[in-house]
């Protein structure tokens, strides 16, 4: 029956379930020209089956509200998850490949925690289990990795992946206003939630970081072993001090692989103005990868909006139909990921941006130089200025490439100074 | 035998050749764990067997100068077409498809001239013709149209697909150098042949585009109709004059839908300095796709070099093992691609740019207004300046949207005046 349509279930009908449902409408003659075969949403399950909905994906689309009718239905081909969080999806998810269906999720958070598991269940079902849409939106960056360059080693992948996170700080940069207005702005503009922790806090960001190591590196960087810091400490004046000296600050996905070692996290950090991504603004994402092979690449696009990520979704579900068994859900054979070497985050070396604010009193520059010289940190360039009128005026220092726990020491030792009146602001510089 | 090595052919063994054996060489057991299987080059198709070589595949590669000795080879799966050019490279193609091997090429001048009729055998036969490394090196355009945005109309394409003319155009717009010696610069580094035909004056960008053409649309655009314009007239004065008005100059191929029919073209043009494509600099490529559903995306990375180029034709070669049987060569059903519906290129509209070279005296510009309003061309920037001393004087005109016709036939009033002194110099902004 080569020609009946794809029966598809769809859990969570927000944003991104709707953008697909409209694309499937819009396009669907096209998408008849690529597969040969119809897409048809036979069932939606939502948590109230009494809210007016404006919009149906087809006529004879049934709602319903229980996950079992999902799960259970030996009508449906493809499961596609995009209720997010963990419990929930994860039943749907687990349940649906134990059912025999393949399934496509945009669960970041779920493949982060609970990834490993859920290929491995996969795998033994000989099912799909696909996420283009859990990274990046509709930048085709899963895929890429699994795929395009599949027979490079990923030497390091350097990412602006919160979409919310990067709109604030360009509004930040570009209109010298403060975090609380950047907030404010993208909660307005629907690019920040109510509770805007998960993107603030580098959190979203380091679950799609999760996501791609394992397609990067064929092993599991756990989540909880992630070095996490988001966008919510940092200042509209350490932002232009960074542009004085020819940076961007962005928030940074990183991860490195370095003697068989991985070195990976989510932080701010000072990016050469020159570097393709200080051009990546607003809610934008991007990744910058360098493969032994194809040397350095970068994939542009939006990391968000129901019809950036429904065109993701929408290409995992081409592709499990066309791949017809030859899944591929995860780009290597080995079913159970072994845990990575994990580099000590301290152990780390990069340049660092400090802002040390002292008081302006003879000899306070001679002590902090001592300090970082005892760590062997040497200083790339200095900045001093006379603010206001007062007796505080911050230094900020550029250093040469330096450990990351030399840093840590010298920052104690200068903060425990009695002339040094708040706390140093730190960012590494990539 | 799941797990005997998959038996490859090579026809050349320059840089693209030299760099896939030193990939499979440096990332072999890599490769395996992705793929189950290992890769051997058994046999290379050189033209000179005597040749003196510093590297080879493996110790028991076969060096052959006779193209049967790949095509009839029944121990081969898989064929890598390498050696460029059309009549040899066809034989090569269709040879090996004829004899049940599915091959992979990065020949973008024979695809653009042959593809149809190759594709359509491919499809008869039932094998994988694959061409990532065709366009864009290790960028992975082909694969993201094909596949990641199957699901999506593309409304337009706008891509940098010539390494050669994009680093010289960068460096005569750095180093105010002139045409001839970004040429002697691109050739002694490398980038450019000892003839450039082909990439100065657009052709390679060109059979790149009519590759993408298919991929986006699933339309054939023949290259024999395609308007093709190189960087070989551009001047670094107006390279300048572009940057005084916030553009860069670019070879661009463009591609746009528009009320069901093609406009397509490769041609120099001025990119606004804001727009991520201005700042792809030297000898990198970049593609910006706008699709209905995802929005606008930029790939970008190395287009040319054996590594690069290498990594695309690896990561086919893989796609080709995994897929088994279930190939995908064009992302359509239709094995004969129709011919595009071709938006005649007098009707395309953009904004223009134009130096008009005109004797210093007074009346001249009342004139220029009065052609350029009979044509209904609306001046949205003017700029004159004296340059040296003397009695001509260039004047830009930057124009809000008009069609390519009426600036042509303004083009042709205005260069018959008699106070006149050059043929005007004529740029699309973008």
């Amino acid at each position: 029956m080569q020609n009946t349509p794809i029966q598809i279930g769809l859990a969570g009908f927000g944003t991104v379930g709707t953008g697909l449902a409209q694309i499937l409408l819009h396009n669907t003659e096209w998408i008849g020209k690529r597969l040969g075969r119809g897409l048809h949403i036979k069932t939606v399950l939502v948590q109230d089956l009494n809210k007016t909905r404006s919009f149906i994906p087809a006529p004879d689309t049934r709602f319903v509200d229980s996950i079992d009718a999902l799960v259970d239905d030996p009508d449906l081909d493809i499961v596609v998850e995009l209720i997010g969080g963990l419990d929930k999806a994860y039943e749907i998810i687990a349940g649906s490949l134990n059912s025999g269906k393949s399934v496509v999720t945009a669960n970041k958070a779920l493949l982060a925690e609970k990834g490993p598991e859920l290929f491995s269940l996969a795998a033994r079902k000989h099912l799909g289990l696909y996420y283009e849409a859990s990274v990046g939106g509709g930048i085709p960056i899963v895929q890429t990795l699994k795929e395009s360059l599949a027979g490079n080693r990923i030497k390091s992948l350097m990412a602006i992946l919160n979409g919310t996170s990067n709109y604030m700080l360009s509004e930040m940069s570009q209109k010298q206003i403060d975090y609380s207005q950047a907030l404010t702005r993208a909660q307005e503009k629907g690019y920040a939630e109510a509770d805007p922790t998960l993107d603030v806090e580098g959190w979203d960001a380091a679950h799609k970081l999760c996501v791609l190591i394992r397609l990067a590196y064929g092993r599991d960087y756990p989540l909880n072993m992630l070095p996490v810091q988001g966008i919510n400490t940092v200042s509209v004046y350490d932002i232009g001090k960074a542009q004085q000296f020819g940076y961007v600050l962005k928030l940074i996905a990183l991860v490195k692989e370095q003697s068989g070692s991985l070195q990976a996290g989510v932080f701010p950090a000072l990016v050469n103005q020159d570097h393709m991504l200080s051009k990546v603004d607003g809610p934008f994402n991007a990744v910058v990868l360098e493969g032994n092979a194809v040397g350095p690449i970068m994939l542009y696009g939006q990391g968000a909006g129901g019809l950036p990520t429904g065109s993701a979704v929408l290409a995992d579900i081409m592709a499990l139909v066309n791949q017809n068994a030859a899944y591929n859900n995860t780009g290597f054979l080995e079913n159970d990921l072994r845990t990575a070497n994990i580099l000590q985050p301290e152990l780390t070396v990069s340049k660092h941006f400090l802002r040390i604010t002292v008081q302006d009193r003879p000899g306070v520059l001679a002590v902090l130089a001592r300090i970082m010289g005892d760590q062997n940190i040497s200083i790339a360039q200095l900045n001093q200025t006379q603010e206001a009128a007062g007796q505080f005026v911050p230094i900020v220092l550029l250093t040469h490439a330096a450990q990351l726990q030399q840093i840590q020491s010298a920052i104690q030792e200068i903060d425990s100074l009695e002339f040094v009146q708040s706390p140093t602001v730190h960012y590494r510089i990539l």
